[in-house]
């Protein structure tokens, strides 16, 4: 499967919750929750954060963090995904065979480990998903009816 | 991308989830909890019977149904994930250049619409995610800590 679908699937649904997030009172984003990025905006920008730093790992940059508290509002945090998608979506333009089976070498907590290509992309796939998925609690908490969460009929594949 | 990790990712996690449940008192898996489907432990049997009726309708098996209140405790889940787990792994095992690109027809509503083979793989890990993403948000409320969503350094790629 090329992974390149599944972030655009992650992508389409990322800016429909900012959208979502920007049409309500700024106390259900700035609320605190149980789990994630303790509100609902930061879990966003975070997932932002999170891919962006993680494909720069991956492309040997080294060092890119992004501080959560530069992204105080939904435009902010569309502004940031806007930014950082077109290195994302570049290097996932360029999967082939090599990224298929190949690994790369990250450094985490002072240690160099390796890690396939394909375990980070699915990381990344899967902790968007997973952060959006906690999300759809407190959107229906703070009474807003979430993106759908289905991958099919989205003409993506 | 081989989908096969990423669904026993999704496994790992899912025996990790029913294991926790089994250990909280009962009134936490059936308690009603806004989102997903009702309680945590019919939202586990929905995972299950939703990746087991499309891996059939994929397969072209007419018509799989299951009633979720067939499964009453985590331990009859976890009997129905292992049960219907063999057919799903073993159309995994046999994904190929075939099931990359190719397409099969459902039956929708009462309509036949293609489908591209990759499109519901991908529809399905994405579906389980999603809803242990919501559970995640109740066990912090139920007072469980959730079982980490890494999918990294789990030796699955």
């Amino acid at each position: 499967m090329n992974p390149l679908p599944m972030f655009r699937y992650n992508w389409q649904i990322r800016d429909e919750w900012l959208e979502g997030l920007a049409a309500l009172p700024e106390e259900e984003w700035t609320k605190p929750r149980v789990g994630g990025h303790r509100t609902m905006l930061r879990t966003l920008a975070h997932i932002v954060a999170v891919e962006h730093e993680w494909i720069t790992t991956v492309q040997g940059v080294p060092d890119v963090n992004h501080d959560l508290d530069d992204y105080p509002t939904p435009e902010a945090v569309k502004r940031f995904s806007d930014e950082c998608r077109p290195t994302v979506e570049s290097f996932l333009l360029d999967w082939g065979p090599d990224k298929e089976t190949g690994t790369f070498e990250a450094s985490i907590g002072g240690k160099t480990v390796p890690i396939k290509y394909a375990e980070a992309v699915g990381h990344l796939i899967a902790h968007e998903i997973h952060h959006a998925g906690q999300l759809s609690v407190w959107a229906r908490e703070a009474g807003m009816t979430p993106p759908s969460p289905d991958v099919v009929f989205r003409g993506l594949f």
